[in-house]
């Protein structure tokens, strides 16, 4: 077990399945506030060629997620309970980035939010906004990542 | 463009590359229910080895989705608007089910709903629970998919 | 402190002062269902003289909150910590009736449903969709009900 | 009709009867952000004394509605097709305030935010924060407001 909060979102981040699936990388982090960037390709479309609603979705909720848990001590978990997306606009350009970022750090529950943005030519636009409910797990055994 | 609208739903299932990328499959389909179909694997989970709820909330939206284009007239298209979804049990088991059914049809915005399930054994158990908003779009060049 | 969850609910609903001031009622109650009812007038109105979204809201949310405790042991309370809806047509008509019921019961958190009906001339008709998630909490003094 | 949006939302909030019902007032107001202040009294309350969470509810989805009408032309008409709120903190205090604004503003679909803080001997606490979808509908007779 690691004692520094980051690393534990660093190796977490790693045994998703399905971040490397989408070819997510994890972008900037810091307490209370973490990046997950996706790069549009047809793996990851729609049917009309922008990136798929569901893989913005998965970025945004783990973002959000990590945030969480880069506020918790070690030996606690994080689990998404609830979580609600408006999409604003089409996600294409070269970048997708969610910026996930604690709201309110509760007990038992933590409140998060995540930006998300399509960066085309350095410009950033938003694409979607997502809030997260995530309930703090205590004690069960290899559930501390 | 074909007339019929549940042939409309496979072409454009057969489009969209996440859906692929995730191993996902068309299940029954009907007008106002559609069934999306996952099996739980590394490539779509979580740090715990559960399905990541990421890939859990694409097949939700896309059934959602499908089972409100499965009522529209040819050359109108569905997108996501917003959702929610909410947790209440780890994603695993053989497969994991996702049933999109119409709650309200209307003329420009469609409230829908997807009960997700795991299945073991045989056995259903409800997993999560998504409704989302979808809005029709009429006459846009190649969107009618 | 009364053994009876469905005695609980009431005397619970007689306390929250803003369902008075609605001009709200309970109507059938058992274990995991809950009704309340709301008869449209100016005091409770929006802008165009429909019945205000605020006020669905609050009853819908009501519904599902007494459809959780409803389910309780005595010492527990119940407390929203987030819930969404979708409003599908005007709030109009004889009677506004919010049925709620719980989707899935569980140690800490309860999901559960709302489903909010006018009702005209013995009809009924959707209005309002809302998902919720309560929160138990054990052992505070005097909040129980 | 009023060319001035902030008038039209003055005159507006004016005939939400469950405004008046609930003692809300409006607080600062400026294109795109709009502000209305609740004082904690029994009868908005829930059960344990604190305002209910419908009532937070309902200034915050109003407080959003009114951030997106202030950025409308004249003749067009602002309905929620839905909103979410999570709440993170009992709402009590000396005033209740619900900050709205536009995140997004579309030709169909404008996407808000409410924060709601408690205020007491001056400092402001988070208290909930809700995401709700602006629908904007043009020339219905008196719909403008």
């Amino acid at each position: 077990m690691n004692a520094d909060p980051l690393a534990r979102v660093r190796v977490s981040f790693s045994k998703q399945g399905l971040m490397a699936t989408l070819g997510a990388t994890l972008g900037d982090i810091s307490p209370g506030a973490v990046e997950i960037v996706l790069r549009p390709n047809p793996a990851i479309s729609q049917q009309h060629g922008f990136v798929h609603g569901g893989a913005v979705s998965a970025i945004a909720d783990s973002a959000a997620g990590y945030a969480a848990m880069s506020l918790m001590s070690v030996g606690i978990s994080v689990l998404t309970t609830e979580f609600k997306i408006n999409f604003v606009a089409p996600a294409a350009g070269e970048r997708i980035i969610a910026r996930g970022r604690v709201v309110k750090a509760g007990r038992t529950l933590t409140l998060t939010q995540t930006d998300v943005f399509a960066e085309t030519g350095g410009q950033e636009k938003l694409i979607a906004l997502l809030t997260a409910t995530m309930m703090s797990i205590a004690g069960r055994e290899g559930m501390d990542e």
